[in-house]
């Protein structure tokens, strides 16, 4: 059995005991890693300075460059977010629905840990940090491939979580485990009997390859093609004010929107005015004939409605109804998030109904979609999954349920026929 | 663009009108289906027959035969289910959860369909009826392949019932269609971008062919080795009849026990009573050593442990410990329903957590992990998988959510920095 099946299947036998470890054994496991990255903050710093010197000779990004840095204040910032998981309520345990199948004979579905999670990251270290801390919470064990510029980084924290969660009950040991390689996470992928879920927090090209090389359902989005469509019953100065948000308050992340779709009733009085906006602010617009009419700007190519740009870049389409701006949206976009600027509460409600995006937004920013804004407090990741978990994905979309039926020795065959017993399917919660 | 990818293209379309028709609708059309299945019964059986005469020229295996019979009384059955369908509350459109994320931008969790669903069953036509309903009065489009040895009914069936709802509802063009062959199936299974979700509802090796060859994600079970532990504590009178059930009543299923694990404290006095119990209903025993020292059967070997028999045929062993059982499930257990027979609650309490299983069960027989039995209605079939929807599965599991987001303007930009407005996050559901 090769080292990868083997760290597989210690994770597997870690997760058959956490389910049972009591809430406070977790969260003082979690106070123990806090403490850990605490005192060890200055071998955090001088393994990330390793890692930053090897990138900066490397001569990698310097966006990467900078995601990479995990500063004494990014620590803090990691047991700031360690304690705020620790207060959050337990989310596994709880009976989601209790039925009286006959008198005592009693059906619980009863929330549980997903299992074992596979979860790669790009750069940033404290991913580490955040996502096995929430695998503990929920009582998943975690196996986690960092990227290999973090290398130093990701080692030393794994290595104090670690011993971190031992120390405080040695049914941890296997909970969070380190991948170091590339090749040791893709063989990862064919373990479909051992791994329950993988979850890839990083480039489009990086998502869909692992979607491709493995049975293992994988959570998380490829793309974030995100749209904001002005009604010709919009309130234009507050579109102007969304719209810009939208586009310009953040332009590199996946809920930033990409194509503004406008109403024709409107648009010669809205376009110059976004226009502007949008041109003070450096933003490149690319419209359609129509749009080009009104304003000057480059042509958008049909190639342009389906790009994610994640730059200061945007297309304009003109639309002549909400139907056509619908029908628009739910053919290009990735379905992570859109949204309607309108006065009309009709209009806002047949969009958000069939827009088939995992947020739809009435008269606010494409840039709320974020866990953190949602109040789930920290997230694993941004879901654009049509089961399981959708959008932003916090504690809860790392539990399943089962169900637990207790009798009093009742048997099948007692039920059946004409003259068996007969089913209460009595719901008691 | 080929013909698969275009039903597939309708059915997408479908599926973006379905999610706003309102419930009357829906249950309409459904009435609709269950009166056209009347008055078309014996174009039903005639078409029924046609297959009939067919499966026995072919001398296809006579249990197959069996299930491919749709009768007039088979037909009464469906008509009954989908009235029982229409009677079910609305599985779409339910606030999950309510949350102001600041004054004015209220944050709604909202059920709503998955999308589009492929369903590929074998041999008996009603599943056709059955998912279609499930599918409809969920919001769902589907796209279905029965066994080509039913054809002749499936083909009728699909006309009736693209008749029956369009007639209700054009917007219901696309939402049931029906593929004719296996080569058009797993074309299907190319188009990740178009169809949400397979259910294969048929032999293990249609499962696991489905799952590798695709990238949609699958719901469903490949296998069901179910056991039922026997602890020191065991009630032995209620031990026999619940295991002779489990095994007996019905062994073709898949939640019916494949192995029994005994405690060794009470096997010699437990072991004699349901072998005699056992030999009389004709059930072939292999037991391992220690049990062959209690009671004379052939030997289990390695692979005994791993089997579905779905046969009159149970492996048996003896274990030293609760531990050791749930250790021996977690292992060999396909995850589908284990059950523990004591008189301890927290024996029981301990195997219900730390079994891995859908469903979990203390004094009381696996055959009763079953939709019907469980009261939901109709079921598509009983997943294992850990992510979406897990054991027997109705309308709940065919629906995911969406996040819709209200408000009056806000731009993330206002809660940005130190200065910055503060979420409120109040829980309002």
């Amino acid at each position: 059995m090769d080292a990868i099946r083997a760290a597989a299947e210690k994770a597997r036998k870690s997760s058959y005991s956490l389910s049972s470890i009591p809430l406070d054994v977790r969260n003082a496991a979690l106070e123990s890693i806090a403490l850990a990255l605490e005192s060890n903050s200055e071998k955090i710093t001088e393994a990330n300075a390793k890692d930053m010197k090897a990138a900066e000779e490397m001569k990698l990004p310097q966006a990467l460059i900078k995601r990479l840095k995990y500063s004494q204040d990014k620590i803090s910032e990691s047991v700031t977010s360690i304690r705020s998981i620790m207060q959050q309520e337990d989310v596994i345990g709880k009976v989601l629905s209790k039925t009286e199948l006959d008198e005592g004979l009693i059906l619980d579905k009863v929330s549980c840990p997903i299992g074992v999670i596979g979860v790669v990251f790009e750069s940033r270290p404290d991913a580490l940090v955040q996502i096995s801390c929430l695998c503990l919470k929920s009582g998943n064990a975690v196996l986690l491939k960092g990227g290999s510029e973090a290398k130093n980084t990701n080692l030393i924290l794994a290595e104090l979580i670690q011993k971190a969660i031992i120390s405080v009950d040695e049914r941890f040991d296997g909970t969070v485990q380190l991948l170091s390689t590339r090749e040791e996470f893709q063989s990862l992928l064919k373990h479909d009997d051992l791994i329950d879920l993988i979850i890839p927090r990083g480039s489009n090209q990086l998502v869909r390859s692992i979607m491709e090389s493995t049975r293992i359902p994988v959570m998380g989005h490829a793309a974030g093609i995100c749209h904001t469509y002005v009604d010709k019953d919009a309130d234009l100065k507050m579109a102007a004010k969304v719209c810009f948000d939208a586009k310009v308050q953040y332009p590199a992340v996946c809920n930033a929107t990409e194509t503004l779709l406008i109403h024709s009733d409107i648009a010669e009085k809205f376009l110059p005015v976004i226009a502007e906006e949008y041109g003070k602010a450096g933003v490149e617009m690319r419209g359609d004939e129509r749009v080009r009419k009104i304003v000057e700007m480059s042509a958008a190519s049909e190639n342009d409605w389906s790009e994610e740009y994640n730059d200061l870049v945007i297309s304009i389409k003109i639309v002549d109804s909400l139907r056509e701006a619908i029908d628009h949206i739910n053919r290009y976009s990735s379905h992570h998030t859109d949204a309607i600027i309108t006065s009309s509460e009709a209009a806002a409600e047949e969009f958000m109904d069939d827009v088939d995006s995992s947020s739809t937004m009435w008269n606010t920013s494409t840039r709320f979609a974020d866990g953190y804004r949602y109040g789930l407090g920290a997230e694993v990741g941004i879901s654009t999954n049509k089961t399981h978990a959708r959008g932003p994905v916090g504690l809860e979309g790392l539990t399943i349920y089962k169900y637990k039926l207790r009798g009093k020795g009742q048997t099948v065959a007692e039920y059946s026929g004409k003259d068996g017993r007969k089913y209460t399917h009595r719901k008691l919660l």
